[in-house]
């Protein structure tokens, strides 16, 4: 607290933060005047007078607040131990009065001592310790009451000098045996904090003679060596950073395209790379993507996903820059996908991440629209696109590939052109449905109730075809034109009575239906192996 | 070293672990005669001294190629260093006999001083000091050869001692600064580790006055602060330990069933759920998923996939053990699949979790084998597998459905009754296809040419089918007979006539067909849901 109130420069110069090997209690001061550290008495009166100086009325309440936030409910004082304290508290007063000598403290002795024996007798219970434990290691923020109470930095700043000295002279044996930042108090209580997993607090009076509780060491150690919590046992996975990796002629965004558009897709897709990245990006996973990018050679067009991703740390963001600014000079171009502005994880790419790096690579909502641009591009380079303007004949449908112009004639004459206007819903969700739709012009959207667009279609791809299927069945989406398009629309009943005549058409429509529903199941096939490797 | 050849009771009652408050060269000792700890020169002394006590002899050499694996390459002493050493080393000759006066060193004096002189003047570079750093922060392994040098428990008890003292009185500065385990050395080295990340090396000798390198000081700290390598600095997932979760309703294992045991997996499929974990379980990952499944009721049946486990912390071993036995006495039935038996993840379930919980968890090698056989519990619990050991009649083939008696009549007239040995290859893989298969008894595999077995099929089922959409494709897979077998196989050319003939029953198939393509679509992109949530 004091040093987010007072700022950091003038906690540095107070107060030091080396291990004293003297007892809690201490009068004796660190070489250059200062207290040693500010988990022993003198450390932790210069702190309050740090706090007292800086706001002179309001002090206290100040420290009841924040502690109060840390352990996620009012904390009172216990009026009695605070006049006991403040009545006998006489070996304070001579550190009080020694260290205003020093000029560590140089406001008003007796009322830095009024504040710090108030903070003293602040009743907390064991919960209230684990609790606070848990911002600690939470950076900062209270895991009950979501609040950010100190900065990330201050919380590691904390846990630092809680591992250094938090447990007075056992400190040594304490981070060798337990191996968690502790804090202890001569009330009998210690708070405990693994980063980023675990609070821990213990209440039991009986001390040993450094000053720590019997019982609170007992339990500590044998929960952190039970549960195996020592903060430095650890197990990572930098593998885990890539949750999936794949190219666009494995698996396909969720736009139909023309077969000729699809078939470059095929061909070409190799060009655009996707790694999907997850879980909470450090320094090593950073350097295990890249890694990875380097055993090949840059793809023309490399995305990376970061839907899944829960966290960034400054060195993460670092590296993708590095990274970023590497692809980016050899010509690929860098999509980020999955990552919202308004995001921390976006924030702390902005804020790390060069300028012009970032400004050098485009950024999508989703997944989905990063990778259909990019199709966009594969397709574009090599020559597709080529009528896209125009009206796509019928006979460039897959559903209808291998008919006969007279037997697309045919189906054409027992068709409708319908025109929709851009917004307009061509197939209501839960409706039953009546007709299959060629599209010839424009582009749809299938889009769940829910408003989730699942796919888009192009000119040239047909929808509602799962009819000739299971007539029955309700309309699973609605189908919402993105812009002015045109279709022909054939309902079942004329289909059925061209079935009757020509049963041939049925017959290749149905063999085409398949072979096109193969072909989906295909990339879905590939992209769960993508996504299960 | 000596923690693992000397045993750690006695090196325990040898040096101590806390922080001296004195410079690395003092010959002042604990309060218990002991050395403060065996980063400082008489807790080195000690340590050198307890190895060579233990072999006399051999000492030095024991020593040389422990720290040869660390640095991955065979380390030689510099002579003179060595003879310059022990001509001028009076200081640590007054601390080797004080050891020596307080009982804790008990041997020949000259002779552990010879082997201290000697290891001091081992020769490494900033390369070699990353690599022994690494070693250090990767659980003893060395990253470059994989050789275990140290225990695990042993590397993470030598980075405590590291975190409390090993940059001399400059210890809690440097958690505090740069938060890396380190140790610093009179010549100039520094090496650091951050657990399962990073291993550091610095060489620049002009020291401070408080013997560490000042330019390697720097550079940590630079380095540390770019990077964002402080060890309390932590920000963690819990969530991306589950990879996907979903129900056997939802996603299906390869193993194509009759309609009616289908329609039964369907219905009931939601009683059998699946969890597929992934990356480095710990204490708060396990209990992570063990609070997601206590919100909702626990299933008959809990299947555990581990295939993409890559550790397991003995804490994640236990809360698992806990788990599963709250599920077993609940009367559900716990699978755990993709996890060998050899590994070192299977290793540590097996050394923490309870004997008898582990008995009655079920296991299988692949989470599709495991999900066959919870699929087959589902069934048979409801009803399902009526007619298993009698032949399958035609008119229960999906692809047959809504054919009239006499249709199928007609179709199986045209069709070869065959029969196939166990282990006999029915189709094979790079043939172009002429027939569909219908079986009838027995059970079949779908293998690729590299042996993996991606799907089995019941009677019931068909195969060979994608031959009605592209006739040309060779066989993307072979099928072989698991049992002994029969199928109605139905020849192109038959199909072709009888199309001619009754065009209607080829239309029928054909919409079978689909919807059965359909059907896998849809389970296929449940399983990508459940993956990408």
């Amino acid at each position: 607290m004091a040093i987010e109130f007072c700022g950091h420069a003038s906690v540095a110069e107070t107060i030091g933060v080396e291990p004293s090997g003297d007892s809690f209690n201490s009068i004796r001061l660190g070489p250059d005047n200062r207290p040693f550290n500010p988990m022993v008495n003198a450390g932790a009166i210069a702190c309050s007078a740090l706090i007292q100086a800086k706001d002179p009325s309001g002090a206290f309440e100040r420290i009841q607040s924040c502690l109060s936030d840390f352990a996620g409910r009012d904390l009172a004082v216990d009026e009695d131990v605070y006049r006991s304290e403040s009545e006998t508290g006489d070996r304070n007063r001579a550190i009080a009065w020694l260290l205003r000598n020093n000029q560590v403290l140089r406001g008003d002795v007796d009322a830095a001592l009024d504040v710090y024996f108030r903070q003293c007798a602040l009743l907390v219970n064991a919960r209230d310790l684990s609790v606070m434990g848990a911002t600690l290691a939470n950076n900062g923020v209270n895991p009950l009451t979501g609040r950010q109470v100190v900065s990330p930095l201050t919380a590691a700043r904390t846990l630092s000098v809680m591992v250094s000295s938090g447990m007075y002279d056992y400190s040594g044996e304490w981070i060798y045996r337990v191996g968690l930042p502790a804090k202890s108090g001569v009330g009998g209580g210690i708070v405990a904090a693994l980063p980023a997993q675990v609070g821990l607090g213990t209440y039991s009076p009986p001390l040993d003679e450094l000053g720590n509780s019997v019982r609170g060491l007992k339990v500590c150690e044998e929960f952190s060596s039970h549960f195996g919590l020592h903060l430095l046992e650890r197990q990572g996975d930098v593998k885990s950073a890539v949750a999936a990796e794949y190219d666009l002629a494995q698996v396909h965004s969720h736009r139909d395209r023309r077969p000729e558009d699809q078939e470059i897709l095929e061909r070409f897709g190799d060009s655009a790379s996707i790694l999907e990245l997850a879980g909470a990006l450090n320094f090593v996973s950073c350097d295990y993507i890249s890694r990875k990018l380097l055993t090949g050679k840059y793809r023309e067009i490399q995305i990376f996903d970061f839907r899944r991703v829960s966290g960034m740390s400054a060195a993460a963001a670092k590296l993708l820059s590095v990274m970023f600014e590497a692809m980016i000079d050899e010509g690929t171009r860098v999509i980020v996908t999955g990552l919202p502005g308004d995001s921390f994880t976006a924030q702390t790419l902005r804020r790390y991440a060069k300028d012009d790096v970032l400004d050098a690579t485009r950024s999508f909502e989703t997944l989905n629209d990063g990778a259909a641009w990019a199709e966009d591009q594969v397709i574009f380079t090599h020559g597709g696109f080529s009528q896209m303007s125009s009206e796509i004949d019928l006979r460039e449908q897959s559903l209808l590939r291998d008919l006969t112009d007279a037997q697309v004639a045919t189906l054409a004459a027992a068709a409708e052109m319908e025109e929709y206007r851009g917004g307009a819903r061509i197939i209501q969700a839960g409706l039953p449905g009546d007709s299959i739709y060629f599209l010839t012009q424009g582009m749809v959207s299938v889009v769940l109730d829910s408003g989730v667009r699942v796919a888009t279609l192009d000119a040239g791809t047909c929808f509602g075809e799962l009819v000739l299927i299971s007539r029955e069945e309700p309309r699973a989406a609605n189908i919402i034109s993105d812009s002015p398009s045109r279709c022909f629309r054939i309902r079942l009943d004329a289909m059925d009575k061209l079935s009757a005549e020509q049963p041939e058409i049925m017959e290749i429509i149905l063999r085409n239906l398949a072979g096109l529903l193969s072909e989906r199941l295909r990339h879905a096939n590939s992209k769960i192996d993508a996504l299960a490797r």
